[in-house]
């Protein structure tokens, strides 16, 4: 949600009422001067801004496309050498091709404390045929509103005015490339306003998070010394759905499985052996329907075991999260809660069991009398505290066999359709991720909530834990380095989905966000 | 499975090898002369088949290409007219673009009945990417057997002389452009060889086939006197799996229904809202799963309830039918047959319900972390003689009901979400087509199977249902005449399907069949 000032600047309000604004802000705000400093800049330089950040999003950035992300590599490499950032360098891990972290720093005469800011240039694959027909994931493309609520196109404004409710649609729009945005244009603005960073800056941009982040550990292991901070800053995911920032101290761990059921070797003609040949998809729907009851829970035993409680101090900030619950299903279209009665903030405590993707044969206009060889479905795994991603993979697979499978890691041998009759191969995905949570009670933490506090007039929400993962245990293993997440994006901004997007409000409020942490003293 | 002739020939024999092959056929067994000529004839001009057959099957012959399809109605139209059948004519639906039926006939003097020969031109839709990467639908190319099989790549042989065992991999190459070649090539054998048939020929080639022949009942009404006939003889689908040939009596009637459940109106990502935001993959799995039980019978009340049950003599004949069931699991790599107990013979006489595909996000390199926005299948009801099609679609969906869904035939409405927990979309598919039965006592009907019975030293199966669905009670109530299906492809044809073939043992014994049921007096 924009504040007031912006929205009236963006609606071509004259100069007069703008410093008018400024003013009455300053009177009435919780908002420091130093802030309100840097929303002035980043309204007169939007244009500029603008220009930089649609560039960036056309430069493809999914792992199946190296090529692409060393060109991602190279515009924020320029975006802070262009920005007198020191020591910038790329953060390689041992194995070649590795997508490099890029590293740069910002030393402060007296500074005590030092911030990293960590943000991830890479975006979820796409599917292109899945985006609306006018969106293509690379060709970033501006709209009045969400296209899904009848937003129209908009060029780029002849005046620089613009309008806090319009949104950039492409891949990485929102998670992560407004992170990195957000970030290099908070310090372009303290640097440009003659404000001085309160404490050393750090900038870690990562570009394997969609990947789950398998060379991170290497790197923060290789590049220990170099990485050495008070606190990680982490800006990655999207602010509360009630439009409130928000601060959170850990996140949901992931973890996934890949399932494909076997039947018959070869495709065959629904007429001829309908009944009498064993369906996969039947009998994937059956395993996947016996994992949770009509209640929502998940039916694996054990699946709920191992989590941590939330302490008190967890749960009364838990308590205070604004809910959004009647919000998100009217705005969703949903009737009620998967597990009834349980509330979203109380649910994303929780592990999970998800189903991502399912697919056997064909459907719509490719479908066909036939009964498919094979099903196959990936299932996602969400963690949280006190779950362990490879003891949670395991509890599904040993559910998997007590409903009679043969599990396998290949495709079946002849000799095994011969002896079971129900075989699935089981991939456990290798790269998974525990959940992590930060305690809100160190002073660095306590600066962090102030800061952020001076940016808005409204509550700050502050969320034991975040539904998105990012692999934040390992800055703990490896740095012992606390981490805080500082999100800025919009929560419906289809992060790692079709026709993703930010609104132009969310980036410029997020730069004032990272910029009053850049202050911190 | 080829006659000893034609694997001797086709294994490089000599001449002198051939003719005594010849005379001892002729000694030992039920094979007639008039099939020996043709079967010669056949050998002889196997590369002028062959090269026309390949070139037919280049055509693509696909519901979603009406330009492919023309250029299949032209080939065809040439076919006939090269081999002087009378009265080529295109049958027209009033509607304007409906692929015709192409119509012929050969008035033989003296003769006393009319046979009219069935086969389709129209091939199911195709997913290329789903095809063998050595292959492409509309490239048809041979190999020395199936390539499942490990089939090598084989060129047309430069002496004329083909392997049996080899195979055409094309879409269409046995479904069933082999039976409009099998019945156009009998034809001209007998005719090459100064044979005569014994009854009037008449030739029907039919273009929707593949769509469930939507205006095959008002063609049949609109040409009622062209296409009087004793008998309709259709050349279609599989000869048994043993690989005997098969004269099949009745066909399974087939209905569809198309279902997307619907969750969130966006999709969402796993990590923010999973556990808290219903997955359609999952209502949908838990609904599939629903429908049969563990014994692999559909538990839909009254599904199998209107079946009407086999005569004593068409038992007998479904005694009489050779098991493949062990065979067939061991060469399709099942371990057991869905109903504990039931045949692949009794199977197909009774009603099914298949899933022929379900989709929802994605699996695979594309899968992501996202709670979809809907989950669909394509659910596939073959039906068996006392089914009503849609009577047999409203237990299903009386089904659905029953399983809490609210039922729309529309993508639900904001006023439907609001009110309604599980929603899904139902379309039930408006080209149902019934069961049919011919009796085996009518006396025409004794004289096709006699004649089968002259082309092969082996058992000739009499199945009461064919497993594959075709239109045959339309031909009942619009021409009040008799069908009697005489299939020629090989069992393991991949028809409906990626991979789909022929074996040229099975397209060149086919055309014996054929020129023995024109040589019928």
């Amino acid at each position: 949600m924009m504040t007031k000032l912006l929205q009236f600047h963006f609606m071509r309000n004259s100069c007069i009422l703008l410093l008018f604004t400024l003013l009455l802000n300053q009177l009435v705000s919780a908002q420091s001067a130093e802030v309100l400093t840097i929303r002035k800049h980043g309204a007169k330089n939007a244009d500029v801004v603008m220009k930089e950040f649609t560039e960036f999003l056309s430069l493809p950035n999914v792992a199946a496309d190296p090529a692409g992300l060393q060109k991602n590599v190279a515009f924020i490499m320029a975006m802070m050498n262009k920005r007198g950032i020191q020591k910038v360098q790329l953060l390689h891990a041992s194995t070649n091709g590795v997508p490099p972290v890029i590293y740069g720093e910002v030393m402060v005469p007296g500074a005590k404390q030092t911030l990293i800011f960590y943000a991830h240039y890479d975006g979820q694959p796409v599917n292109p045929e899945q985006w609306a027909k006018e969106l293509s994931p690379f060709e970033p493309k501006m709209f009045s509103k969400a296209i899904d609520k009848a937003g129209a196109p908009i060029a780029s404004p002849a005046d620089g005015i613009y309008n806090s409710e319009w949104r950039i649609y492409a891949r990485g729009a929102s998670d992560d490339k407004a992170g990195v945005a957000a970030i290099l244009n908070a310090y372009d603005a303290i640097k440009k306003t003659g404000l001085t960073p309160g404490c050393n800056l750090k900038f870690f941009f990562e570009g394997e998070e969609e990947m789950g982040s398998p060379h991170l550990n290497e790197i923060l292991e290789k590049y220990k010394s170099l990485l050495q901070s008070d606190l990680w800053i982490i800006c990655d995911g999207p602010v509360h759905q009630s439009g409130k920032k928000q601060i959170a101290f850990g996140v949901r761990g992931d973890t996934h499985l890949d399932l494909t059921v076997y039947a018959s070797k070869r495709p065959l003609h629904s007429g001829h052996y309908g009944n009498w040949a064993p369906n996969p998809a039947l009998r994937l729907v059956k395993l996947l329907a016996s994992m949770k009851d009509e209640t929502g829970r998940v039916t694996i035993k054990g699946f709920y075991d191992d989590v941590t409680p939330l302490t008190a101090f967890e749960k009364k900030s838990l308590n205070e999260v604004p809910s959004v619950d009647e919000q998100m299903k009217n705005e969703l279209g949903i009737f009620a809660e998967e597990m009834k009665g349980t509330t979203l903030s109380e649910a994303i405590n929780l592990p999970s069991l998800n189903i991502n993707g399912i697919l056997s044969g064909n459907v719509g206009k490719m479908a066909s009398n036939q009964i498919p060889t094979q099903a196959t479905t990936v299932l996602d795994l969400r963690l949280v505290l006190g779950n362990d991603w490879q003891r949670q993979q395991q509890k599904v697979i040993v559910h998997i066999k007590s409903q009679g499978f043969f599990v396998t890691g290949n495709e079946p041998t002849d000799a095994e359709r011969a002896k079971y009759e129900k075989i699935i191969k089981v991939i456990p995905g290798e790269d998974g991720v525990n959940a992590q949570r930060t305690s809100m009670d160190l002073p660095i933490v306590q600066k962090v909530i102030a800061a952020v506090k001076t940016t808005t007039n409204e509550q700050v929400v502050l969320q034991p834990t975040m539904g998105g993962t990012l692999p934040l245990f390992v800055f703990e293993k490896y740095l012992n380095a606390k981490t805080v997440t500082v999100p800025i994006a919009n929560h419906d901004n289809n992060q790692h989905a079709e026709n993703e997007n930010i609104r132009l409000g969310n980036l410029f409020t997020g730069i004032e966000t990272m910029a009053s942490l850049m202050l911190i003293k």
